[in-house]
């Protein structure tokens, strides 16, 4: 992994940064150890790139559970969304969802619960300097940002 | 619906907002409801979280208008990536495109016409001071800047 | 195309800019046109829209190329996203990944090789006043940011 800084808030302190992984590199493990050691206040990230193989989540209502759905085949990462917090229990949560395209141009997406780089994941990342936790939703199990 | 400022420009006046939808929140309305509420700038939005139900549409350039591709059981927001200005009547027109993920990781996408979130939308807003409206096209019927 | 500046960090000089790209345009050139002619630094891009044809790409790891993905229909751009930074030659390199939408909802998704506008692509550029250079991976041929 590789950071940049690209931009930095003078008056707020956010920082945009550009982070570059590596093959091999598994994306929420590199983006959960990155939020803790750079301390990031809540971000968006985007990211495109590639994943080796990859293991998605839907969540099933019934089971309160991530189904997985594996990808285990070289796919473009077409889309990379979500934001970093605090989870409920204080440590970083990495929130992101993922849209992959394989050879036919169909697509796979999902929760990200695992996705292994190749042969690059170029990351946007948009700290602001605000620490807001989410919170164990009963109904579900998750942490979610409180709605109301 | 919860509004938190992530930053806030001291030079432009532009805010980040992370806006949170509760269940059972609709959208494109709560979105729409929000850029009058606050005032809205012109805006970029990015979002992922779930939804209960949805309608996609697809611009049929034959009958000028969106058909509708309905999502009727729960789904991933995988992507929900948009815009926020003025139409062109000056009523805030939140302009927002959803892929949404299924328990087998296909997708669905379309221009979201309606979502009905579950368990949470977080949705982020980069707000710029200006406010750019949208005009009528006569070939579409649609409110589109000018892109010349 | 039409460029609305949105926002300017007095700090850094990083812009943020609405570009609106017309019917008829193809937008690979247009945003390369763009970063040249603006000289923008690194930037993450985001847009929405439509395209009346496009070709997308899938990285074949045996064969170092993309495999083009023809989508010769109408079709609703459901994310683009991606980032312009120097490529291995010092020239703008625009790299995105696009994700369109059919008439009955699926998608088609890939590396963006070439994409018409119609009605319309929004595209914003978050722009910072970094300029990076990609380098030659000489595993793929492909120009990256370095990772490590």
């Amino acid at each position: 992994m590789k950071l940049h800084e690209l931009d930095h808030s003078s008056a707020s302190g956010g920082r945009k940064l550009l982070v570059v992984l590596a093959k091999e590199e598994e994306a929420i493990k590199a983006l959960t150890d990155l939020a803790a050691s750079q301390k990031l206040g809540t971000a968006r990230i985007t990211a495109v790139g590639g994943f080796s193989k990859a293991t998605l989540g839907y969540f099933d209502r019934a089971q309160r559970s991530y189904l997985p759905i594996a990808v285990p085949e070289q796919a473009e990462v077409l889309s990379l969304v979500g934001d970093i917090a605090e989870g409920a229990d204080g440590a970083p949560a990495v929130h992101v969802h993922a849209i992959l395209g394989r050879p036919d141009g169909t697509t796979r997406g999902g929760h990200l619960l695992e996705g292994h780089v190749w042969p690059t994941l170029e990351v946007v990342i948009d700290e602001s300097p605000k620490h807001l936790r989410k919170r164990l939703d009963p109904e579900t199990g998750l942490a979610l940002f409180a709605g109301k």
